[in-house]
């Protein structure tokens, strides 16, 4: 947009638009608090100015298309003053109605608390879990710049974040910042709301960061504009971070609560309504006459006039969108395939072609998965946090700050950055992204994964090492709880694959799936490949529903999750192939009939071949025993007339929900050689053997 | 201890002491890691020189009795190395015999794969979560200045940590860092083994931090040491660093694997054997002769000596106690009372005195407690990453730079950096601690939580906003997952009260238990008083076990925790006094006869009024009803002669091996009025009505 775009000759009256927008945008926010009686006034109060600078002058949108490919980005990390986000959009045309925006925080509206990604158009990701706003939109920027090496001709785009002193406090916004200072994203600008204030106070009770300097260390360019209500300073620092080829941070010197007369400046300002006589005489003072929810016309016109030379530049990218398509249509093809998130033919087979015979881990099956999408699905990246090797996701040359091209991104040892900056990546579109490190350090990057479900991206999780067969490691890098406390997290898919075959239909999984996220749970240690899972085919059959009145029964299968997962079949018969086909579950049956089955071992990874040669003994015994690997626990309806029983080297409480008998490990683990740990937690056929001989005594 | 200390006159060959010492230290290492197969040789290789400087010549220590209250911290915050560290306690007389060092990383030893709180003397935090180490340190030293402020006669003591590129990439460095700057904490030194290799390669191919910029932004003393096998310059920059008022950062520069000819400085000596081949050549190069885990006469000596000296100190302070024991006996009192954990009379009085008629938030019945604990519990400290206010925490005035005597630390908005500080001042000794934030952020801090767990430290955790119910602030400030996500954490006491009564009783439970941690959820809403909680004590029964044929019934106690939690009694009838005596479970009966009872509802917390209100319907149905408010679901076993129900606003996956019936919610939330959220999401007198109508039909 040219910087010339606002001092066009919009201004039809005496007053100054700037001065006009600005109070639209702090009594609109204001209005919507109070009428929700809830909320956070102070944060757009003050902000107001640099958002509108920024909307006004700088951000590049069309808000007839949220989804154009080469829009800015605009994160507000502090996503507590989602009311200054909901007038931006407003003002500026996008599809929230002033209905909306008196709907403010009720339930069912397009005006929720806090942004969410889905809910509302031009909302680019959820924010409100501080912190993560900043390292999406480092994600955002470093997929801008990797479409760029891609697709030079299609991409030019900048994105832009506010942040709080909040976001500065949290953990995470060092791990993305140092990130994008080492990537050198100069097309991101951060603009810092630097209001001095936090809930409980002034910040200084708590921070005495030189954030400036700070950045700096990072790489960063970075300028103090000491009067946050100063135009035509925050214009001017923008242009010049523009034109920065680094990062670049500008500290922006607000008063919360702007206007307000007795809270301005103070925590009051923060989290509650001003209330009405409040209320009243900030607009007093602002010499603001209007009702409350009005835009006022002259305001409404500079917006409409901005929005239109959006779409200007939308139709010119639109232009040279389809002079690309006739001069390289397959490479056209290939960046609206990626965008749509459409998968290319032949990657089952490429998925396929992984299995063999020889046993290993299934995070080396993982890495040959990865190793066999590389050349088909070239919009997939990702990569470790610094766990490459350990993990099975080395994917080539890294992504550097002068080279964008490689698809394997070094996001360091920052696991919760990396988890963010991929929600931002996948949030940009135009790729698919994976990322790694082990399953105990999944408790690092929890916040991100969250929002990973919360926003529905289909962000893939390679979590190794996956229980304390780790050994040696000890306890700090023994999962035990991890796989359920994943398992309880809304919209995650959590698949744990016993072997190769299991392996690629996770990958497969994972990457059907194009509105949730996956987690991939995988050995550290070698396991045997199930052979009869390279069959030919077997008939698959309709899964059985869980029997009414089984005890529990109901819940077996958990309540409606907000997305559905990929196509069934997750959980397999160890004696049939693994398929991704039909929505059928694949449970032939080798072994029995079932109307002769006794006991059902059901066990996931690692455990399927413990399972395995339990069952030998126990079929000794003269029991009837089917053995059951389950790649996705929620796909898994136990056999009623079976004494059913799990085994999983991990928490045993949900399983208890699901089976007869649950074995697993409810205590951390011990330091020593793997197969050492995992007998002496009772991981033996012998010890296995027994508890099921009890159990199965007892309920005689 | 004395500058001067290893100038004396020990060296008794023509080898210098310190190079002798730095070598066994470097081949102790080795040689553990080659005879375990497994471990890390690189970091223990590069930093034994500034080890072995900061061991014999600052740290004021006395192996004699590794919890002496005055000893220097000294924190491995690269936990990797813990071979490093097992070979200095080995040389300083620590009860570490070479026969553990032998056994490093084998089942049951004393020297397992990461340093590990409780397992070894002389180890003062578990580490190998990266970042946590410093945090931890953070936080000894933070414990040093508030004991100084109290007991000054008693307290002169450092803290010292040497941390890895990885805990300084990991965003915890950054909270606990940004901490320790503001609350100016000068006894605390940290060394950063500087050797440019991560695990995946150079450090740059991800990280190009200007550390000792980034560490002055935090208000830190910064010094580079260019070459880190340079003694005299470490010691200086050490003795540089002790004379500075503001926390220390001392960039060591090293090589990795030092002295390993073909893999120093590569990422190789990172985390695998050298190879017998590699280690005797590297012993060639060193002109080490001796055999594996040998420690040279003179080495030892030297070590004997300094030792010594130690203990020389403690002696010293030994004598100060007594004669301050002395003149001010009650003060001494308190002293060791704290240090003990020991709890003072009266607290359960205190506790039960805020039980009133008046419905509130349970958050605002802790806040309560802890107004009625400050008074008789001076050693209890804690905060809020800055919600104090809004989850009931206010303690007073906060620790600032130059007074801390107060009881209240301002976290900032740095959950996991306040939990890690909390392990560090738990750790310490001498205090008990808490800290505060939403219970959806405890995503945020999990990973020091489990440390907490791990460590059993008693640290206590008050998570707030415990539900859907918080409303219009949305799911991303909507726990679902989170009861169950804590509830899995081996050894975490997670307690949800229900009114004033269990409130208070839960923060006796968290205070009587010293050897784990305890989280507290509380509710966002005003709850009512469950009016018989104040009754005259009813006769208390023991606890039916669970039924030994019931489905799953074997698993519906969890197996056992690392560590007992408190007393039980956890679970009430609604109609009974909360007890926390006797070890018996409080569930009087007065209602209906056990024998008559068919449907048992079980809820938590906010869930508990609901249920009693369903009660009464399904009482109007002719069903003879039983309500159990189960503050921990680790003591409820469910009456095997009723249908049983439970009733949280939380995930169900883990009730449903609990109860017959699970009422929850498993998808996200949604933003609006918390009651119509609750409304919502079935969370209605007549939506769960309906629903146990319905399972009660089916069931017949």
């Amino acid at each position: 947009m040219p910087e010339s775009t606002v001092h066009r000759p919009l201004v039809v009256s005496a007053v100054d638009t700037d001065r006009l927008a600005v109070d639209t945008l702090r009594f609109l926010a204001a209005d919507m608090v109070e009428a929700a009686n809830s909320g956070h006034p102070g944060m757009p109060m003050g902000a107001a100015p640099m958002a509108w600078t920024l909307w006004s002058r700088h951000l590049r949108h069309d808000p007839a298309d949220p989804g154009w490919a080469d829009r800015d980005r605009f994160v507000l990390s502090a996503g507590h003053g989602s009311a200054l986000l909901y007038g931006l959009l407003h003002l500026f045309g996008y599809d929230l109605p002033i209905a909306e925006l008196r709907r403010f925080r009720q339930l069912g509206s397009r005006t929720p608390g806090h942004p969410e990604y889905g809910e509302t158009p031009g909302v680019e990701c959820t924010t409100g879990p501080l912190g993560q706003g900043l390292a999406m939109a480092v994600g955002m920027a470093l997929a801008e710049r990797m479409t760029h090496a891609r697709y030079p001709e299609l991409t030019d785009h900048r994105t832009y974040a506010i942040v709080g002193d909040g976001c500065l406090m949290e953990g995470v916004s060092h791990e993305a910042a140092s990130l994008a200072g080492q990537l050198r994203l100069g097309r991101l600008i951060v603009l810092w709301d630097d209001n001095a204030i936090t809930i409980d106070g002034a910040v200084d009770r708590a921070c005495g960061d030189d954030q400036l300097a700070r950045f700096a260390a990072y790489g960063w360019h970075t300028e103090a504009v000491p009067d946050g209500t100063d135009i035509a300073a925050i214009d001017a620092a923008l242009t010049r971070a523009k034109d920065d080829p680094r990062p670049s941070f500008l500290a922006v010197r607000t008063v919360i609560g702007h206007g307000a007369p007795d809270v301005a400046g103070t925590a009051k300002a923060h989290g509650s309504p001003l209330g009405a006589d409040q209320l009243a005489r900030a607009k007093e003072l602002a010499g603001w006459t209007f009702p409350p929810f009005t835009v006022p016309e002259q305001v409404a016109a500079t917006c409409a006039v901005l929005a239109g030379l959006g779409a200007e530049d939308r139709a010119d990218w639109l232009g040279r969108f389809t002079e690309f398509a006739a001069a390289a249509p397959r490479r056209a093809d290939e960046f609206a395939r990626a965008g749509a998130r459409t998968l290319p033919d032949g990657l089952a087979d490429a998925l396929s072609g992984i299995v063999g015979d020889a046993p290993r881990a299934t995070r080396q099956s993982s890495q040959a998965c990865l190793d066999a999408l590389r050349p088909i699905l070239p919009e997939l990246v990702g990569g470790s946090a610094d766990l490459a090797g350990s993990t099975g996701t080395a994917f080539g040359p890294v992504v550097r700050g002068d080279d964008y091209a490689p698809t394997a991104i070094a996001f360091g040892i920052r696991e919760f950055g990396m988890a963010a900056v991929l929600n931002g990546i996948s949030l940009h579109g135009g790729f698919r992204v994976f990322g790694s490190t082990f399953l105990v350090f999944a408790d690092y990057l929890r916040p991100a994964l969250r929002l990973s479900a919360l926003m529905g991206q289909p962000v893939i999780y390679v979590l190794t090492h996956d229980s304390i067969a780790v050994g040696e490691d000890g306890p700090t890098h023994q999962p035990v709880e991890h796989l359920e406390s994943l398992r309880v997290i809304p919209g995650l898919q959590v698949l744990r694959p016993a072997d190769d075959a299991e392996t690629a239909l996770a990958w497969e999984l994972a990457l059907t799936r194009t509105d949730g996220p996956t987690a991939l749970i995988l050995s550290r240690q070698s396991l045997p490949q199930h052979d009869t899972h390279r069959r030919a085919p077997q008939p698959t059959v309709t899964p059985r529903p869980a029997a009414a009145d089984g005890p529990g029964a109901e819940d077996l299968v958990p309540a409606p999750r907000v997305t559905a997962t990929g196509k069934p079949s997750d959980a397999a018969v160890v004696g049939s192939p693994p398929t991704a086909d039909d929505g059928a579950v694949a449970v032939a049956e080798p072994l029995i009939g079932e109307e002769h089955r006794t006991v059902e071992l059901v066990a996931t990874g690692s455990e399927v071949a413990l399972a395995a040669a339990v069952a030998e003994k126990l079929r000794a015994d003269g029991h009837l025993v089917r053995v059951v690997s389950v790649l996705d626990r929620t796909r898994y309806s136990p056999d009623p007339s079976a004494c059913t029983v799990s085994i999983e080297a991990g928490t045993t409480t949900a399983w208890a929900g699901v089976v007869d008998l649950a074995i697993g490990i409810d205590e951390f683990g011990h330091s020593g050689p793997g197969a050492e740990v995992m007998a002496h937690h009772g991981f033996t056929v012998s010890s296995v053997l027994a508890r099921i001989r009890d159990h199965l005594g007892s309920a005689r």
